[in-house]
């Protein structure tokens, strides 16, 4: 899913969510393409495997991520009553604690668990190359 | 757009983006009957606006909600580079001061400015009726 964002220009990010091991919702970050500030890859997998389940609560399931969720994209997460969250890169501003503290919002009587998963390099690889590439566009 | 949400069996919140003092979207929260855990006032009204201005950016643009902003929502106004937020009602839970910090998260180099709006009143009055009534049926 992060490669076909790749192909279409946009910052590489995919997410899969996937319930008693099956994927019942996938997406690809699409914000240049739809000019949606809401499109990110975790929203679009969110909502194609609500509409599969046709019900908001996604209990008893799992969201994979390439790269490490934004506030948006967490908070989504929780709203959605996701069971864990892994993810394979890590955010440079990880450190910030953020994303934990979204996840086990006092609003929501609801924790995500939070856990990595593989591909980190493969992710991490894939963003640089895109950024790299984009640097080079940007100074020709 | 909140009281429409109330006449819809949803929890009352409305949202309006406005640019140049002209409502430029507007929605109101429809997880229940869209069964969608992302379709929270905020991300509807955030959507069409990007959809008028055909750009996920919404520089210069502000959003009034009738209810502070869930994680998810405030990502998204910080995602969409929205200027300022001006809410009427607390949440509960706002002390935590999870809102500043996705507002100012370190990711963005942008950062939303948060005013308090008129109208806390009513929003806490339709939100304080719709859960007595919600108790109400429940109970029968």
């Amino acid at each position: 899913m992060a490669e076909k964002a790749a192909k279409q220009g946009e910052i590489p990010v995919g997410a899969v969510v996937v319930k008693d091991g099956k994927i019942i919702g996938k997406g690809f970050n699409q914000r240049e393409r739809k000019q949606l500030a809401t499109k990110h890859a975790e929203i679009v997998a969110i909502e194609k495997a609500c509409k599969r389940l046709k019900s908001w609560r996604l209990d008893g399931c799992q969201i994979y991520v390439t790269l490490e969720p934004c506030p948006m994209c967490a908070g989504a997460i929780a709203n959605a009553r996701i069971d864990t969250l892994l993810f394979a890169a890590e955010e440079k501003t990880s450190s910030d604690g953020l994303l934990q503290s979204i996840l086990s919002s006092l609003r929501l009587n609801h924790k995500v668990e939070v856990k990595r998963c593989e591909g980190k390099e493969d992710a991490q690889l894939l963003l640089q190359n895109f950024f790299k590439e984009k640097r080079k566009k940007s100074s020709k």
